[in-house]
Parts: C-alpha cells; structure tokens; sequence
C-alpha cells in the first residue's frame, strides 16, 4: 500500500536495496510487530499464539506464520510463539537495540512534546539534549533533557557521538541545522520542519515528517467518504 | 512506494475505490504538490514553469506537465502554470475549503503543540475547542483554544458539527472516546495515541499516526546504512 507522500518512502526504498534473508515486505511490518509485542510484554503476556496475534495486527493467522518464520520459526504447534524472544529478535532486526545518540533541534512546542514523549527510549535511542536560540530556555532542562545553545550543537554532537538530529526548527533553519550536524558526524535526520529536506549525501538518511499531509488525506478522505455516501442516497 | 506501517494507508486504498477521473498515483502527490504551491505563493510567486516545480518537487518536468494534465493542463507553452489557480484547484480536489470542524480531545504536551501550529488553519480546517479532564486547565485558552471538560465533549461536537475528532489521549481512552465523538457526528478521526484503532463503521475515516515507527524506521535505515559502508571499506 502507497503513501501519499511517503512519510516513511525512503525506508521503503532503502530496504528494498539491501540484501537480506528476510523479505522487505515482512520488514515492513516489523515496526507494526514490535509495537505490538511491546504491548503485549507490558501486559506480562508470555506467549501467544498466531491467531490472537493476527487479530491484534488485524492480519490473518497464516500470514504471521509466513512473516515470523522469515526469523525461523520460533512458533511451536498448540504451544504458540515466545512474546519476548520475539520482540527481542526484531528489535534486533530494526536496530532498537544500536544505542542511538539523539537531539533535539528547536525547543519549541513541538520539540517539547516529542521529548516529553517514552518515543525515544522505547527504541532504545538516548535523547542527549536539545538545543535552541532563545537565551531565556538555555541552559535549563525540559523533561529533564538539557537545553543548550546552538552554537554549541557542533561541538556537542562531535564530541557524544550522536547518530541522530531531530529537525523541529522554522523550514527557513533546515538547510543550515542538517549541514551542521551531518558535519559533526550524524548520520540520520528526523525531520519535522515540513520541507522536503534533500541532501547530497548518501550516507545520511532522512525522514521527512509531513503531519499536514496527513491531515490533508483525512480531509480528502472524508470528502470522498461524504459524496459516496451521498451518491448512495 | 510503500509505507511501512501505512502512516497514511487507509487513503491510499480509498482513493482507489473511488471514481474520479484523476488517476490515484496523482491524487498521492497532491497534498505535496499543494504544499510546494503554498510556499510559492507565500512568497508571491506568480507563474512557474515545469522545470522549476520539477525542481522544487523532485520529480521530472514531464511527470509535472503529465499529472497537471490530469487537470485539464492549466500549464501555457513558455509561459507555465499559474500558481493561485492551481493551488486553488487542487485544494478542491482535497476538500481542503470545505470549511471542516476539528476538536482536540487530550490537551497535554501533544494535544497543545498541534493546537500551536498553522497546520488546520492553512487546510481551511477550524480548530474549535480542546476537550481535556484536568479541572486545572478546563475553562482556559490554549493558543486561543478553549479547553472544555470531556464530559462536555458529545454535546459540543453534535451542536457545533465537528467533521473531525484529533485524538492525543492514552490508548487507553481512544476507544471510549472515538466511540462518543462517532456517536456525535463525527467523521474523521487523526489518531494520534499509538495504537492501531479499528472502527466498524464505514462511514468514518481514521489516519493512524505513528511517530514511533517513522523513528524505528530511520534507526533501521541508519544501522543498515551503516552496515553498508562497513561492508564497502
């Protein structure tokens, strides 16, 4: 199924390209398996088996039999599959368990709300700090994540070795901010700051994170939705 | 190009069911398109030509011309497209002037940086109220929104003809509220609680959004990415 605007295209496009022994539309889903399975670890839930799984992914039974013996089976018949070791395995496949560096570019509203969020430390990935231009947040902490000043993003993602940048700066910032980081070394950029961020680099990922696209699609939906049902009257 | 856990899924397969005379790959680029065409005109641009929103959208300029066609091709040899008409055009194709209704139900770090942005305004969509359950902040304004109790919430959205219900509550409470505003009235819901909520009820559209797959996304993107370059040394 396409995305209008591929919110997650390149992730697509990447795994496409890499060889692996498990298929790309199965790595397609992991993310949506290991949501799932971290619910259900919450929840002290041991094992369960492919039909209670496929009902919670609102897939069939066979096709998450087909998808997890891609990692080899670990079902077994009557007894059903192992939630932790499974979560674990594709936490291992994703790379949730790489020990991630990330920062957060731009305190604002947004910024605020994704480190306030569990996002970040569910997949493993430590959110250093954040860092704006205001003089009145630096050198505070929000929720707890240090807020440092811009001028010294270089130095620190330099010197802590940070993989990730999360963009939440005005679309008029972007350029600048990514050539900053990816000069310190990061090597993936969430980007929030609702442009089409292109970089000619081919060894920094970005993704672009349109919320209004979203919201477009819904409007669109609901347009289409509404005169159908119209027509049907 | 797919997504990987169908960010914005539920519109691609609607839009293929519905007739219309503009193919469904066009309609995927269109929220894209009308985002570039708002940039431009914000910066009082008039006129452009293929190759220049080529550019911007990185496309070619024969996929512009070809999907522009889909229009009627507003497009003058040597003279390029206007950008207000076009705009304007595909913002009806989108039900972006359709004059929808929103509320927010959840008015925590989420809810507030969503109410804070230009997002609804600039699709034409009002962004009434925030419906939340702390007696603290019910009867303030938020970003000159005004926060109501929940208990208000199946009222407010059946007297005031909200379209579209924006849920940043704990999953948790997504059923109960989906299920009040639904019962309202409501049309659409952007969910934003990070789990898959599943509505037996054709008549609403839901997009499911799930920040924490698009991070898990570029995890796996940079740890493949990685694995590449070590491969190529």
């Amino acid at each position: 199924m396409e995305s209008i605007d591929k919110i997650n295209g390149t992730f697509g496009k990447r795994q496409l390209e890499q060889k692996t022994t498990v298929p790309s539309a199965v790595i397609r889903r992991l993310p949506r398996y290991h949501r799932c399975l971290g619910d259900l670890l919450r929840m002290d839930k041991l094992r369960i088996s492919s039909a209670e799984l496929a009902d919670i992914m609102d897939v069939t039974a066979s096709q998450i039999r087909q998808d997890l013996n891609c990692f080899g089976g670990f079902g077994q018949q009557g007894y059903g599959y192992n939630v932790k070791f499974l979560y674990n395995k594709i936490s291992e496949l994703l790379g949730v368990n790489e020990g991630f560096n990330a920062v957060i570019i731009g305190a604002g509203k947004l910024g605020r709300a994704l480190a306030a969020t569990h996002m970040f430390e569910r997949r493993g990935v430590n959110r250093l700090a954040m860092f704006d231009t205001d003089p009145t947040i630096i050198g505070t902490s929000i929720y707890d994540v240090p807020v440092y000043s811009v001028d010294e993003l270089h130095s620190f993602c330099k010197e802590h070795n940070v993989h990730i940048g999360v963009l939440t700066v005005p679309k008029e910032a972007a350029y600048e901010v990514a050539s900053t980081i990816v000069d310190a070394g990061v090597k993936g950029i969430w980007n929030f700051a609702n442009m089409e961020l292109k970089l000619d680099n081919p060894d920094v990922v970005v993704e672009n994170i349109h919320l209004g696209d979203s919201l477009m699609a819904l409007c669109f939906e609901i347009k289409t939705s509404n005169e159908k049902r119209q027509n049907n009257e």
